[in-house]
């Protein structure tokens, strides 16, 4: 459960987004909904992977299973407001892909969050082509840290 | 990424549910969304401690924090169908406990969950209730994980 | 916002279906959302047209779309529990049926609703099967009402 | 099921909001859902009260309830982008208003809602105080439809 500190500060995601909350993401306490903040993680995800096929030259669209995500929770967070999403690649492997997230709320990190992503072929998991690695270096989280 | 066999099998876990999935589980590929994956473990997690409560005399019903959730996804679940949830302690601690958890569909794992439960105090973790750390060791997972 | 009285009685519909509630099912207001129960009404409709493909010899899959839905909530429903969704064809036209649900627990209506489902060809809407309709016949509502 | 045309056009609307859709919005037939649809009315009207409770001088926090919701389906509407979700006060009684809204994406209508909101005294419906009714009025939808 120790965190990185680099990971609790915005500036070091190399990409970003800022989403509204929506009443439907509380729950019964009053703040935002733990599965919630795992939907807004999902959307940043999906965001993050539309971005890169426009980043640059066209690059065919790889299909990717979301094989892990583990979700820190660390303040609560509130509506109605934004809550801002950095996106960082933490490693990349021979096929998969390990993405450092955080979501921010009034510039403090209410939750931390890792997914792995492995790309997918006709028959099972299948090597990053090499266009789709070099984006993503681009997008590796400041610290460097490497698989 | 390495699990422990164990947590595969429905049997091992002390605890279980079986829950209907709906239409609206389903995500645009056509089977269990991922984040809806880990509203099931959330559904089952809450009727774990609604169970523990009940599950003797009566002791102060606790307030938790979720500090941490990770799901491993395995396979694609489907709609419609039913699905089962296991649930086990995997460690006490002081003022937390894990919980690990396995989502199976024709008795095949589909997604492992570890959770971490903060007893909350009224200025922040406590520790856990003698009465209920006592309940939580009867639903010690089977391989007797220690924290 | 008159209702026929006959809606708000389980046994008037010819189909039902059980399900359950989930702790995400409620709002800030600590009962059954809204649109929660507008998802009931989702499930129950996409469950009673699955049934009707196997209430008999097998006829080919109509596709439908939503036109229309309106919902009356009648009380508050409650988690955790069960509600009943009872379900019955209220007129058939030519190209389109109209449901009644109603969304049941402890024996109490909470909400009433309608749907338009439109049978869907390739370029707009297209007649209902006439096998199809002979299936729907088969579950109008009890007052017998007519488009 | 025949539109007022009025309601279809989105400058008619004295209120307006826009709203990023989510992945999550979509259901497999890779189009917003119906209810996630119902989900941004329900957005907009929470919205629209909070808007309304500091378009002047501190009134007291009115409760609603929500006795009744329709929505036509009109268009399918698409992800990724935004929706504008217009908001219009069609009638005003004792104790209840109701709302008129609509959801464009790409200026094309492609649903209508109406609601149903009751304000809640302390043992049931109680008359609209004078300062709501008054600011209510304010945002009467164009065509001045009257109760």
């Amino acid at each position: 459960m120790r965190h990185d500190p680099a990971r609790l500060h915005a500036p070091a995601y190399p990409w970003s987004i800022t989403m509204e909350t929506r009443y439907a993401d509380m729950d019964p306490n009053r703040h935002l909904n733990n599965v919630a903040i795992s939907r807004f993680f999902e959307e940043a995800r999906v965001r993050f992977n539309w971005h890169l096929l426009t980043a640059g030259p066209a690059i065919s669209r790889p299909r990717y299973l979301v094989a892990h995500v583990s979700v820190d929770y660390l303040e609560e967070g509130h509506y109605p407001g934004t809550v801002d999403l950095g996106y960082g690649v933490l490693a990349i492997g021979t096929s998969s892909f390990r993405a450092g997230m955080a979501m921010f709320q009034h510039d403090k990190c209410i939750a931390l969050c890792e997914s792995v992503l492995v790309h997918r072929g006709e028959t099972g998991p299948a090597p990053l082509p090499g266009p789709l690695r070099d984006r993503l270096q681009a997008y590796l989280f400041n610290t460097g840290a490497s698989a």
